[in-house]
């Protein structure tokens, strides 16, 4: 395989865009991923994104954003794998460049949830239709009782789920780009509405407009670009079941450590040679999981680390100092790619007031479902 | 890169099937793939599929699809170009052999169109919602304005077009996976009623429920298979603009030829090197377009190619021996995967009454919405 460098990224600000259309959120990001890169052109482009069809009655996104963003004639594709789908139209871009075919290859995610389509209802469709949504479930309901799996194997409180939502809003506060910019309290998470209990609405992602995009190239080529690039250490991707009851084992969500293990082989390293890291906390019980899948801690500590201050900017191992989809917000395609984009300002050394001191591997891990897929990247600065 | 080998094929009959659901298409076309491979096992999967979303409320194929086969855990995506999904499934699928990074992929298309949703207005979301969608025009609109345009520009005749669909039906008749198993006379078509002006029923492919899947591996491993592997020489991928009126020229669908000439380059072959092919039929006038783009016949000579049997079996280059999507149906996202089914059993030499005599190059084109997308697969016996 060839190796694979990030040269571009961009993303426009996450938040209830109202005046920005499927089409204009595309294009912001991906010009300002070629233009950070140096470049008005591509090879080949992955639009990441989970609903279209259903969110604005538009599928074959591939060769619309392809013309939207002048580049009409290069190979184009649309990814999807639910809240996955950047994530995946990332890997498949790193493919793309791993296998020769093509040099500069784009990988995009957006998604437009506000404008006016039933988003829960939509969002369910993630799920299994036949034998989750018919039966009334929704999104919340089903990290809910993967809450109370958690809670009943390891003792988590909801004490514990605030604590990461109070370190999402904190980080998401000094990010420019996010949805949500102000703290709360603990006081403030614990006294939210119930969603779906012990689920609260701020341990949980909002709805959210958006788009991410990052323009991969050779590692080789990499220097004929202006910036400073960042090399794609390893992708690794996994399933799970559809439906939560097919699942052996709820509170742990097996795909993730799958999906790491992979990763992890892929790059000759572990999780403790990672120095951030941005994972898929749609509810706060699901970055839980995900800092013990991921090996950050050991199984059952994952309830301690946000209180503990494990995962803050200047803890051991900070996670989301984007501020996750908790504060970030979650346009469900654009996720995966947006977290590229945080890790490589990150390895930069240009992320501002979100700097991790040092930083230089990092990793995105990318949910789609209640742990249906996963995929994760492990990026390294050169 | 990698030289990569299709070693299984299998797909469903194509038609309405009111017994099969989404799952059980996707998993009898998948299992006759492994079973013809003679193995149980693979190590990645990509589902092609225009809008499961839409047509049967179920996004995230990926993941679903690789459970429901009982191979959850393996990486798995939905690919979406519209018609041409399934198309581009298995250059994903490709390009992931190819690039080293997995051994045995599987390409599976799948749609579900006959469970009771609006087929037109779904299939309208592969043109521009925006800005044709709510003017009011549709799929037949839209290639009757190709085909006008081909009118003008070249002097075809609506008996041009019907000789296509003649042609269509009475291979179709000897296809066992047809929807349409009977020939039509000219008369018929001709008589047939009107969709769009100049596109009359007869024209125009059908609303199918289907899958196919093919299982690929790297060339150097096929022999570790049962079967007789068959080569994959080359995959062109390209796109145009999603609006018609964007297009600089309606007859002629560009995004075919460009497609073509990067499937040729890649192959290092050119038209007159293919034995035996599968286009894109949606509509007949996608046909005559195909003919030309590709390079069968020269410009303007498309129209009469169908009527002097240039393309019939026994013909210089036979397109379609499968009845096409005429006759044979089209499931949308899984027509660009069926396509590849049917040349590899030509290549094979399996295609029993529809076999094209020693058939050994073969070349599939898939197409999404009114030409926004179209790839090609150039095939070879081994």
């Amino acid at each position: 395989m060839r190796e694979v460098a990030v040269i571009g990224v961009g993303m426009t600000r996450f938040g209830e865009l109202w005046d920005m259309s499927l089409r204009d959120l595309f294009v912001e990001a991906a010009q300002k991923a070629l233009k950070d890169a140096g470049t008005d052109t591509l090879d080949s482009m992955y639009v990441g994104n989970m609903s279209a069809g259903q969110f604005v009655g538009q599928e074959h996104l591939g060769p619309m954003m392809a013309e939207q963003l002048g580049v009409a004639g290069v190979p184009a594709a649309r990814v999807e794998s639910a809240c996955a789908s950047g994530g995946m139209a990332l890997r498949s871009a790193f493919l793309e460049v791993a296998s020769g075919m093509s040099d500069l290859v784009l990988a995009a995610g957006v998604e437009k949830m506000t404008d006016g389509a039933d988003v829960t209802a939509v969002l369910a469709t993630a799920s299994d239709q036949e034998n989750e949504v018919y039966y009334g479930v929704t999104f919340p309901g089903l990290y809910a009782m993967i809450a109370r799996a958690h809670m009943a194997k390891y003792g988590t409180t909801e004490e514990d789920l605030s604590w990461v939502s109070v370190k999402a809003h904190r980080n998401g506060a000094r990010n420019p780009h996010a949805q949500f910019r102000r703290p709360v309290t603990l006081e403030e998470v614990m006294g939210s509405s119930l969603l779906a209990e012990p689920l609260r609405m701020l341990h949980s992602s909002p709805v959210t407009d958006g788009a991410a995009a990052v323009l991969l190239c050779p590692l080789e080529r990499a220097k004929e670009f202006g910036g400073q690039p960042v090399k794609v250490l390893a992708s690794g991707a996994a399933t799970s079941t559809l439906a939560l009851a097919d699942r052996k084992e709820l509170a742990d969500l097996d795909v993730v450590e799958l999906s790491a293990r992979r990763a992890y082989e892929m790059a000759g390293l572990g999780p403790q040679n990672i120095h951030v890291a941005e994972v898929h906390d749609c509810f706060s019980i699901a970055e839980i999981c995900c800092y013990e899948a991921l090996g950050f801690v050991e199984r059952g500590k994952g309830k301690d680390a946000a209180r503990e201050g494990v995962t803050d900017l200047g803890g051991r191992i900070p996670v989301n100092p984007s501020g996750g989809l908790k504060a970030k917000g979650h346009p469900v395609g654009a996720t995966g790619v947006a977290q590229a984009v945080t890790l490589v300002e990150q390895l930069r050394g240009e992320a501002g007031d979100l700097q991790v001191e040092g930083a230089r591997i990092a990793l995105a891990q990318n949910m789609g479902g209640s742990g249906a897929s996963s995929v994760v990247h492990i990026f390294q600065g050169v």
